[in-house]
């Protein structure tokens, strides 16, 4: 009997949707599910492709040509362990197993190590896109062990999305959790997306008077400029439709403002806290939700604290609309810039060589924040793979520069109309930050060292010091 | 040979002016430390003490009275659970542990739990003041089983800063790991606290063009009002100070604008994002040290990045210097009203019941963030002990209320001019999407339903509901 060149564990709308997304291209999949139901479904619900089904984890195995490439599509965490735990007795040395999960990248380190020492290589890849993606082509960053990769890489680039120049947007990220850590920063930055786009909405609708449509109509030509991006376009789209249960009002009025999450901007945040690298604009967008979460406080003190006395924008509205398109593109520049500085800290930390520009170009196509705008970030690195901040990059100097004074503009504005903008401003409090030679952190030092003795450096000389505060010593 | 009745491991400066003052209120300590010469040192520099040399851990347990009390002093982490284990076997049941370090309140909540299982009771308390706070009178922050509390209760409430009504700044907080998550939360405070200040002297001196001797006055004169607090008072003090290695600045013109930490302030942003509370503020003066410290890659960007047009102030600094004092105080309030809402959180996740009154009540003295403000907080949760939100109460609503257009002005002027303030900027949107009833968050709701079918709430009816965005359903 003649075995099939991959597998699929795992028959949820992602694992479905990839398993046909990969027979696609020509290769036969072996399909598994716990529930034999599941696997009944897919098989006759596509007739006459090369779908196999595998009723035990046996079959599956057996199934496959080796080195065998089982990918897992199964609910991150204990899930994917017991998956593992299941697979493992029945495969061989230099077997492949992928997790194609939403998996926390610790999570994969660990995975990757623990098998290793079996023999059996591990990739964890982030998988983006959506169902959609999943099907027609994700974004793919996958990592492990790099001679693991090249037997998947033919599959892996023809599944995933193609961005406009034809090149697959998959490529091998860097060994153990590297590809689901880049996929985690990636939805951080979609949270600081979304929520740069919901305060621009804001202030457009509430500070500027504007309708839902005029929006739409705004952010239609946004999409049209440096600004064009997938998030752009969906949010100029779903800004036209109207609430499909009758109420004749615009969809997203009706929808309740109390933002979900499904935690990965939060890991996001808490890996850059513990990286020490500056991270404040996509942990603002998550607070934001939280915030918005509240929406029973939210309504009570509504009705109790007063607002500023101007609440409405007089001057010519169309400057300020075009200086509200420069801030978040702007403030997208600085989330970005913090995004990838994220990464090569935790490069460094781990010893990843993680290939910004070959990062950014992934993003191109298939993913949720899929913009023209990373072919910028792109050609950043290609002139200077050393860059520490995408800021310092001629061409995003030269936008920052021209745009500084716009968002300050944007800033004021909504702060003294009370529209809450906590990620423009935090955008511009990192970009005055980072380009200010001195900030007031002596302060912070000397305080620690008065209360507790923490000692300070100096500007004009090396050493340790501690000030004599008590006049003790 | 009649028994002492506490003892103290670990000789370092906490533990051994922690174990000096409870000596000073009448009490005999036994000391141990794993070097033999640091107990030695110890009784050497205080004859007449009731002081006993314990050389094994042996020797101490058997020094004690039952049931023992006995304080651990030692590095927050491997070091306590390597000291909890060499106690755990010359126990008894009913003897109290007491782990005074600066430890993560998950790991109090482990220990407690193991120990407890032993018969052993387990208090993790946070002691905040610094080396002169525990040899004078620390704030006490005791968590653990109420039962052994009562037993080291009055040795707790002898040894605690008093506040000015006489009151020990001491108070039972709740089970297991409640203590250690107070002064968790104490010490992300604490960060906020410094940061507000440093960016009002940053505007101060940059925007207003003050001197630091100017500045040292207005910190004076702030403290005398409803800023009053140690952080403040220090800040002016330290402002007067020169630098003692002769170059005739004034000492903070020549310390290094790169500011360390100890990570606790780490956690509190951490732990927020887990709870899902907003803790912006907190978590930018995290951010805020982070950037600080990339002192070469700040240097390099300011000789690049142009400021903007306009760097100083021109209108009437009196003012100015009153609005600033305003934000500041606006600011230190949304700062605890996060802080305090992070402990509600957390209280009813692990079922402490935390008297968040009580809590600023043990905060009025002793421990860094002491200032006469708490009082105010105490009198809004005597008001309303189920108090949402700090700003919800009359004599809060009241301050910010009159406040906000001050903080307006003062984020308009730092946006304006380039200085960063991301703090004061992180209060106004804080308050202002708190007071909000309708947020953006709408659009995020529908953009997460577009790309990823998550569903969304209505603001008109019950129920999850789900757009038929690709016209396939």
């Amino acid at each position: 009997m003649s075995k099939q060149q991959i597998g699929v564990v795992g028959m949820g709308v992602m694992g479905r949707n990839l398993a046909l997304n990969i027979e696609s291209r020509g290769y036969s999949v072996s399909i598994y599910n716990r529930s034999e139901a599941r696997i009944n479904n897919v098989i006759e619900a596509n007739p006459g492709k090369k779908l196999f089904p595998a009723y035990t984890i046996e079959e599956l195995v057996d199934s496959l040509e080796k080195p065998r490439r089982i990918m897992l599509m199964v609910k991150a965490g204990e899930a994917t362990d017991l998956t593992i735990q299941s697979l493992l007795p029945h495969l061989d040395k230099g077997d492949i197993l992928i997790d194609g999960g939403n998996t926390f990248f610790k999570d994969t380190i660990r995975r990757n190590e623990a098998l290793a020492s079996s023999g059996i290589n591990f990739i964890g890849t982030g998988v983006s896109g959506g169902e959609e993606g999943a099907l027609k082509g994700p974004s793919m960053m996958p990592g492990g062990q790099k001679e693991a990769y090249d037997l998947v890489k033919p599959i892996f680039e023809q599944m995933a999305a193609k961005a406009n120049d034809g090149e697959p947007c998959v490529t091998y990220i860097g060994p153990n959790g590297a590809g689901h850590f880049v996929k985690m920063v990636h939805n951080g930055i979609e949270y600081g997306d979304m929520q740069l786009i919901a305060e621009a909405y804001d202030i457009l609708t509430r500070v500027l008077d504007l309708s839902v449509e005029e929006v739409a109509d705004i952010f239609t030509e946004w999409n049209k400029g440096e600004l064009d991006s997938y998030l752009i376009e969906i949010t100029a789209d779903l800004l036209t439709r109207k609430d499909d249960l009758g109420t004749g009002k615009p969809l997203v009025d009706v929808i309740l403002d109390a933002a979900g999450n499904k935690g990965t901007g939060k890991w996001t945040s808490q890996n850059a806290l513990d990286l020490g690298t500056p991270l404040p604009l996509i942990t603002e967008s998550v607070f934001a939700r939280y915030i918005s979460a509240l929406k029973d406080e939210r309504v009570a003190a509504s009705k109790i604290i007063p607002q500023p006395e101007t609440t409405k924008f007089t001057g010519n509205k169309e400057e300020m609309i075009e200086k509200i398109r420069k801030a978040l593109y702007f403030s997208k520049i600085m989330s970005y810039a913090q995004g990838f500085a994220q990464m090569r800290m935790a490069s460094e930390e781990n010893n990843w060589d993680l290939q910004y520009g070959e990062i950014a170009k992934i993003f191109r196509a298939g993913c949720i924040i899929r913009a023209q705008f990373l072919q910028n970030i792109t050609d950043a690195y290609d002139r200077n793979p050393e860059l520490k901040n995408l800021m310092l990059d001629e061409y995003f100097m030269n936008i920052t520069t021209e745009y500084q004074s716009a968002v300050r503009d944007v800033v004021s504005l909504a702060v003294q109309t009370g529209v809450p903008s906590p990620t423009f401003s935090s955008a511009i409090a990192y970009y005055d930050s980072y380009r200010t030679e001195d900030l007031p952190a002596n302060i912070i030092q000397a305080q620690r060292d008065y209360f507790g003795a923490h000692t300070y450096l100096r500007k004009d000389r090396e050493g340790v010091f501690h000030y004599d505060w008590y006049g003790k010593e």
